[in-house]
């Protein structure tokens, strides 16, 4: 690795950007109109379906943003990778993955058919629901108040905000419209995945995917995964780079639901994808990228959020592959 | 319908029974061996492998029995077919024919994957488990307690046993071990299928699922529905003929579990088994029939009951086909 | 059973037959706008979609029909039935229940998916297209011809009809469409179901698929199987009891496609449906019944005709549950 | 990119590779006791279970081997991802993806469950074999034959190997077994995806599967691929580079079969193995590396290849994640 201080900026990497931006968020708000805000529950409904805003930071602190970044919103499954780096750290790899698998899927994120169809009936990975949910029973903690505290502490250092705070009111929503989610942890119970009481799980689950936090947020925390776990900005080491690439693997292969292929395909950067409309994605080695734009496609990803990564990693060449 | 004092009698319909079931009930007595006690809870683990019985009972009081009649178990699976009838009783057919389907299913009773590929994602039929759960949540009753009590009164008529009684050890054991039938639920719920609490409707299902019995409460059930909802003992109209005919449909196409064509085929009377190793059949017009021999096979069926039926039926052409 | 002389009569056992009839066709014949005739064929595709007919006959030779009785159709999957009971007759049971299970699906009657997810790869049943291509490549013969000529010959002596013909018109047009047919036979000859080659296998098929026949001479085989393989027109036993009586379990919990289950509800006769609109039916006992609607429902049998028969058992109260 | 000269040689990107090799061979050949070869044809049978070779080019021309290199194997799935590179080149994007999806599937390579389960009915990538099939139809050519030439001259201008031939025994071999991928042909011809003959279609299949090659051949063309397209050997663009970005994409996330998103996370490197036993794989922008061993774990792909490029991607730290 670079010494940090010998790491591309911002604007070294991404010449230009803030022209380019101001055209593509127009042009990629467009698409908002053929999305849709989720609904499942009263509280993601009150998303603005029109906004979409972007953020950049890198390792010297720099940072670009453009459209409406000012929008709060909950981490929802952006949070999952976070928590199964978090039970890595708790647990180790072997344990991890004696409960989740390391594969995508090919269905949907709350899809119940492999749990019963694929012996031996773990979750295929962390990412999915059925997964999130089994890594949530790993996190450790002297209480289920001290999970709760380690699990927003751990949070709070990603992104160096110490106001970041679970919403309570999305937390009550989620708990409220959770029978699917709750379906899925009785079924990981009978498959032996899960060893503590669905409750408790759900509550862990439904907590952390409850997070408030903004495009900036998000930027912050992938600017550490671009550095394999070191944070520039703090610097120090948060995350051992094991783990961080673990999760970087399943941000690839599973990060976008069941359009990840697609999504390789079309922008070829890691990242992770919430229902509130969050994608978190990252340049390696130097930049962290926090989108909002809370209008889905079909598989549950911010449409215009989408569109204007693609349009970023066309024009810069940022494809891994 | 003919008179019933026009019926033919158990001896008349079945001559030289009883010398010919000492002999049936020591040969099939030696399928045993290659079944196995249902074990998911401990009271179940507890039933008597080698055990085998059989009772009858005609139009006119006739009974007779051979093998281990004294058996208690529980209904399990065989009360599907009495709680359908209470909430066709209740409801009628329109209402629980938006809530579960009429077809077999071709998966195992207790599979969840056609609430999930198959719209609208109802219960195929109200025997399989989803399906009984669902059934269980439309008993009427002023209060849950009620409700149970309805049930436990439906079965004590039919068997005209005053003293029939869940059993209240083998309903916790249920409860304890209830985590596939509470993810069923919940995807229920999800589904809209329920409308009530998962924990309301689970309390009635594994009650009913609890009821202790004998082959001869099996026998005088089966007998009301051999005379088409007409008990001849007490001589009284208990159930609509046409959801008898209903329950029947079901015994035939969906009553032996994933086995039901099988049975079908190789005994053609209309039946019902319960993982205690219970079967209740018949001779429609005629006579009632109770089975217990809890070794089961791969389907979940008494191994031995089962054959000692395939005998009965061939010696007696009693196929419906 | 009883002599053939003391059996009832058609208008015994049906009393003001034709003058009900009249009305009912004119009601039932309203049901053909929600349907819609076959067409994955072009040939199937000249079905007339208003057309209803309904064809009776009795063991004393008597008949009725009503409606549009001269209509021509080809047998379509209601052949399945024969074909089974001349595989059964050239090979006994248990060879083709190596072939073969004996359970309904749940699943549309051209599913692949059990094959793929159930071991150990058999069809699941006789009546579903892939269990009828195993059931193809059972029959007895020197040569295809032979074969060929066999089967031509057994649907010739069941419908007392000499005129039977494949009509090589449709046998052509149906070998055109025959991707996923081919598919099945393929994924048949993997699982080691068949031992011919798929073309061979498909050839005798499709030709028995398309057999050109009337209500009459559905109405007819009917009688042989009502009357357990005893055609009591020629008073000859042209199958085995046995055989008829796995064939008419088949019927009833296999033979409407995956809306099987309903109609033992609804109609609680044996039956057995085809594409073109046929549905063959029987009152056990007495009476064949024929019926032709190329209107279809969604599950692919005859929307009128189902109506009218719901009509008819209704009336005369001719479940057998 | 930087210039070619400025590129890093195999010996200082890997330095101390040929003493390490040594040693790794070693300890990953014992894996090999725990893998099976291929056998469902006899002629992949006779690979020696005990092989283990792998073989480095760098841009520059370096080439390093260790193990048993000489070992000559059909390319088998590892044809797949040349075939998809031809297809794009010949089609373009857009007329490819609406023959095959970009996602993973989760299923095994020869899994049909979503041609039925998942509408459209596509392939769900070009790797699995349904979807390699669909490719194989979109290769241009004036005729069958020329169809042929044009694969084969593909191959030959990507490894620089003027001697590569189809082997037409492994040809004949796979074309008698072909049971499987053929009812998968007939089930796309189905779902609209072949408009030729599937003859023709599987003919094209199965030749490319069947190009002998050695682990030389395969490093030769994952050099080209690391290069983005342009073979620094014969100073060329031999494919464009953007179709290249899609291929690796895919090798990330559909490579190895299902066991990719384990691949993914154990070493990091864009890869595609073969029943035969061969890997193929890269280190971006440097290095082509081909692999063979034809003991194969559970999941298809090289036992002792994957052991071996673990130690070889953790020693180097060469995940690109």
């Amino acid at each position: 690795m670079l010494p940090m201080n010998a790491l591309p900026t911002l604007h070294e990497r991404l010449p230009r950007l803030t022209e380019h931006l101001e055209q593509w968020i127009i042009e990629s708000k467009k698409q908002c109109q053929h999305g849709k805000v989720a609904s499942y529950i009263p509280e993601l409904a009150k998303g603005n379906a029109k906004a979409l805003g972007i953020h950049f930071i890198d390792a010297h602190g720099n940072e670009t943003s453009a459209g409406d970044t000012d929008t709060v919103f909950t981490l929802q499954s952006i949070s999952k990778v976070f928590t199964l780096l978090l039970a890595l750290m708790d647990n180790g790899e072997e344990l991890v993955f004696n409960k989740v698998g390391m594969e995508p899927t090919g269905d949907s994120f709350n899809s119940m058919l492999k749990l019963e169809l694929v012996q031996p009936g773990i979750p295929f990975n962390p990412l999915i629901n059925a997964g999130a949910i089994a890594i949530s029973s790993l996190i450790h903690g002297s209480s289920q108040s001290d999970k709760l505290e380690r699990v927003l502490r751990f949070f709070r250092m990603l992104t160096g905000n110490e106001n970041l705070q679970y919403n309570e009111t999305v937390f009550e929503s989620e708990l409220q419209s959770a029978d699917l989610n709750r379906s899925m942890a009785y079924f990981l119970k009978d498959n032996g995945v899960l060893e503590q009481s669905v409750d408790d799980v759900l509550d862990i689950y439904f907590h952390h995917c409850s997070i408030d936090a903004t495009c900036k947020d998000l930027a912050r925390m992938g600017l550490t995964l671009a550095n394999n776990g070191y944070d520039p900005i703090q610097q120090k080491q948060l995350i051992p780079k094991r783990y961080v690439q673990i999760a970087k693997s399943f941000m690839v292969t599973c990060g976008m639901y069941n359009a990840s292929g697609q999504f390789a395909i079309q922008v070829g950067l890691p990242a992770k994808s919430g229902v509130s409309g969050g994608i978190l994605t990252l340049i390696p080695g130097t930049i962290g990228i926090g989108v909002i734009g809370p209008a889905l496609n079909s598989k549950g990803n911010s449409i215009a959020g989408v569109n204007l990564l693609e349009k970023l990693s066309q024009h810069y060449d940022l494809s891994m592959f």
